[in-house]
């Protein structure tokens, strides 16, 4: 008989069905044992009659692996409306040691960093789950918006023999007895990416070593990155980022309805046209935004607003000057819901205008040579972004911490499990 | 005007069009030039006459960045059977120096180490962008075969806290003063996952400090993951192989159908049921096949064949032994075109089993304790597989070097640019 999941049981009334799941929880009664059973799809109840399933199952602890056959019976106050009656149990996997989380409650009890040390149980609770959906359906939006508009999927290295971007914050590591580092982004391979297929993304991990233990940062995180040529200046890349992100909208609604419904979130509204305003016209005399003006805008012009032109002073030397203008940048920032979610913008693209920026800033261009070429041939004129996947989420859940929303994530104290 | 591809000319013969790319060549007649313009689509060629537009180009470099609107005539000599005329000229970007590799010819002259040290370029040869286009295409097509199944992207960390699964040939790193590992594969967390969505799959790069440079191994590649619950044994995760592999052509065929024409590859035809036979079948006595082995079982058996039941000395501890032969694994290698592919199986999922495997081995459990909570907690029958994306594309492509398959490889020797 194949198996069944419990989300399924639903309109199979009077069949006989395989189900095969966890043991989320049993109670005893007298002569019953009500037995919850969950799968990936939800929670099923099935009582339990024959005193010899009621004994094997009083000596089981919670997340042993069952496999159940059963009759379906409407019960209009079980899960679904059924439960499993007259089954047969087999036991697939018992579990050694009660659980180290409580998988029970609505929303778990355990603090944080416990649910971390816990994680290959603790994730198996359906809100952490429902997280990770979030995420897998994030993504697969991201994709499907960037495929429908010409661009093409790339995987670049992330092992990288110069720390150049920013020079600090990066991971060392021993390379056949050489120095190499981690890849603190693609930046510089999905621009060089531009001259091969003008549109590229990436879905990787990039590494920071960021010094500070704070609830917004994780030092190794999941990138999605975008590049593309031939643009006119910063605002044709802030278009293809508004596809982009109604697209990861559109994949939450498609793919994780139910996920969206566990942790009651409301997703937003991508309006077709994302509110925009100049640096200059914030009234900010610094050259950069305080998170209090970042809530500011956030009230003022709803979940979605784009701050453009920030100061050169500001951003990386790749940044391509305001025409005109040139203390400020063609680059932008994306505000989502009051807080920074995505920065990006329109790079320089003239292999002089590099060596300019970078002697400017008093660095050696020879350190970039790799980088350099793709320039030195000939490059459009191009922009793009990159999106933080934990920080989209936990913005969008609305948790406290970004740690939440990473598998197993990655910080200076913690490298397991 | 809006910019159109090249490839998007014919047909619209008569009309005034505007077009952009990177100067691919230009021959100068008498009292014309003939320009060839490349974007990511294809090549144009386009007349120049007026004397001021000839001189203007004679200066350009090759790979200057050009946009042009011109007239498009039938002409059925040129590419796609049209050409631009009374062409004006835009420069975008200025080469700076001749380009560094030849990319006109059909197949390029230089040597694979010069093609990788000018990468930036040298992935700009349409055939370079056409294997790259089938990487992307390979990707899409294994996502979608496995979402179609019901599997849950997952992205998991790169940096772990120990170097578990061999020890040798790991890269080690600082992690804020402490020693870290790169991940040689997500193998532990993948299968972790099972406990949390049944069905999972990842697309990351793994790392292995393989200390020999040779023409088949990375030292950084993109590892394509699958890892499933509720299985029989390794015949079920076999079946889902064969689906993901379908998938994978299929996707070549629907999104990168130019690139397999370019590249004049033959796409294998995946039977509905691969053949497979057991290892005590095959005549070896060693515990592992030769590659004169894997050689002949392609000739005798096709494109595609299963070997099972490796001997479960050769396999890792986490391997499911054969029922009733315990010498043999629930393991198998697909052989595609007389060469390994990929690597799978059903996994142990009993907590004393790993307890008890892990002791045979002579290691001791509790440097496994994150990864084994799992188990400890109830984990479903599962198994796996994992494919090497680089090692499919230099299969299908037929090259001699793996790093053709590779955007920016790493290697021993090579970690730029």
């Amino acid at each position: 008989m194949q198996r069944i999941h419990v989300r399924e049981l639903t309109g199979r009334t009077g069949e006989r069905v395989r189900v095969a799941g966890w043991l989320h929880h049993q109670r005893q009664l007298s002569k019953l044992t009500f037995l919850l059973l969950r799968d990936r799809s939800g929670i099923a109840q099935v009582i339990v009659a024959r005193p010899e399933a009621i004994a094997e199952l009083a000596v089981l602890e919670s997340e042993s692996v069952l496999e159940v056959e059963g009759v379906v019976v409407a019960a209009p106050q079980a899960p679904g409306g059924v439960e499993l009656h007259e089954p047969e149990l087999r036991v697939l996997a018992p579990a050694a040691a009660p659980p180290p989380v409580d998988l029970r409650l609505a929303v778990p009890k355990e603090q944080l960093p416990t649910r971390l040390d816990h994680a290959p149980v603790a994730l198996r609770h359906p809100r952490a789950r429902a997280t990770f959906e979030l995420a897998a359906a994030s993504v697969a939006g991201f994709r499907t918006a960037l495929d429908r508009l010409g661009f093409v999927e790339i995987q670049t290295p992330k092992v990288v023999g110069t720390a150049t971007e920013s020079g600090a914050n990066v991971f060392r590591l021993d390379w056949f007895g050489r120095p190499a580092f981690l890849a603190q982004s693609p930046q510089f391979y999905k621009q060089t990416m531009v001259g091969v297929f003008e549109r590229v993304y990436e879905v990787g991990p990039v590494f920071r070593a960021e010094p500070h233990d704070t609830a917004r940062h994780l030092a190794e995180y999941v990138s999605l990155d975008v590049e593309f040529g031939f643009v006119r200046d910063h605002f044709d890349v802030m278009a293809v980022l508004r596809e982009v992100v109604a697209g990861m909208v559109e994949g939450m609604r498609e793919r994780a309805p139910d996920a969206v419904e566990r942790l009651g979130i409301e997703l937003p509204e991508v309006p077709d046209e994302i509110p925009w305003l100049h640096f200059s016209e914030t009234g900010v005399d610094d050259v950069d935004l305080a998170p209090a003006d970042e809530r500011r805008l956030g009230q003022q012009y709803g979940d979605f607003v784009f701050l453009t032109g920030y100061p050169m002073a500001k951003r990386p030397f790749y940044t391509h000057p305001e025409h005109g203008r040139p203390k400020y940048s063609n680059s932008f920032d994306l505000i989502f819901r009051g807080l920074e979610l995505v920065t990006g913008g329109q790079r320089l693209h003239r292999y002089e205008d590099y060596v300019a920026a970078l002697e400017a800033r008093g660095e050696d261009p020879n350190a970039y040579a790799g980088y350099l070429e793709a320039f030195r041939h000939g490059m459009p004129p191009h922009g793009g972004f990159a999106i933080g996947l934990e920080r989209w989420l936990a913005r969008l859940l609305g948790v406290a911490n970004i740690r939440e929303t990473a598998l197993f994530p990655r910080d200076r104290s913690r490298l397991t499990p």
